[in-house]
């Protein structure tokens, strides 16, 4: 017997969340309802609030509450370098390394056409119509190192080409910390043949 | 730089969900915007409905959205058994089980002196009137296995010897698929005084 259809409710809504299963759910909900109603509050206005006022930058497609991101706008910004992500995440994990001083573009995705994922998409006519419009002198294509965001990136290096633009990847190789006897063998073939010169 | 505020503040909103830090609250804000608007729509109403709407049961104090609660309401329950928990999502654990068919009555907290906890603080007044006004028989008190949870119990049998009210704990002892080795010594001697006799 449920105690309270509206407790079901919550419970089920809260599933929605990734990584989030009935257990979790459940707690969650039991948590929310027993000592945390203030923040419980703020939590459900946070969420109305960002999915109402957050779109995309009509510049680079990141998520942003203005027409242009706070990334486009800023003048501290290298406007002639273009790093490609995935997603508006990969932004922010770049930005927390603070290597980076150019500018983005966010595919939302990746090239998958058994999907249905073709270029346009992943916003391609508008990266096409950037570097027109954009004194940009390289491309830094940071798709996810999977297959299909190895296709992506080849793609994107044969539209850098076209608009005579350097294009480049990010290394790949041995994660720091990592032990070779547990690394898989496809990651250590590419550290091999990309091995750097010391002396 | 952080590209959207609302973004941040959302982030930090989901950090009141248990369990969740700031690599999950990141994780779950991205998801939330990028693919699950209407769920979080939806999540948002929910968490205010049910905050709005969820009280406490006047007879029994679980969480409900009545005044009384569906099992304080039902015909189907056996009114002469009171099985007291800490906690509602103990009351969902135990209705999973279907072994019980009896009634329940909600601390909401264990007797811990040292945090100001005391018989008030977790609604022994009013257990004390359930007991006066209603034909309870059997007292199964079902407090977690913890130190103050045992404190709790043995108030409460004590309560119960006053109201000449027989009173039960649930059984301690080897949990189903544990191992001996891997047991703690506590639970083993318990289980050791407590044996069954089989022939």
């Amino acid at each position: 017997m449920s105690f309270s259809p509206l407790l079901e409710e919550l419970i089920e809504a809260l599933r929605c969340l990734p990584g989030v299963g009935p257990k979790s759910a459940q707690r969650m909900a039991f948590h929310l309802l027993q000592s945390e109603r203030e923040a419980g509050q703020h939590l459900a206005s946070a969420i109305q609030q960002a999915i109402a006022n957050i779109g995309h930058c009509q510049r680079c497609r990141t998520l942003s509450e203005t027409e242009l991101c706070q990334l486009c706008t800023s003048t501290q910004r290298d406007p002639q370098s273009l790093c490609i992500v995935e997603t508006p995440a990969d932004i922010k994990v770049i930005e927390q390394t603070h290597v980076y001083r150019g500018l983005y573009f966010v595919l939302h995705g990746r090239l998958s056409p058994l999907d249905g994922i073709g270029p346009k998409q992943i916003g391609i006519p508008q990266l096409a119509q950037y570097l027109q419009d954009y004194p940009i002198t390289e491309l830094i294509i940071a798709t996810n190192s999977t297959v299909e965001g190895e296709a992506t990136a080849h793609y994107l290096a044969e539209l850098a080409k076209e608009y005579n633009i350097k294009s480049s990847r990010l290394a790949q190789g041995v994660p720091l910390g990592g032990e070779l006897e547990y690394l898989d063998g496809n990651t250590l073939a590419h550290a091999f043949r990309d091995r750097e010169v010391l002396a």
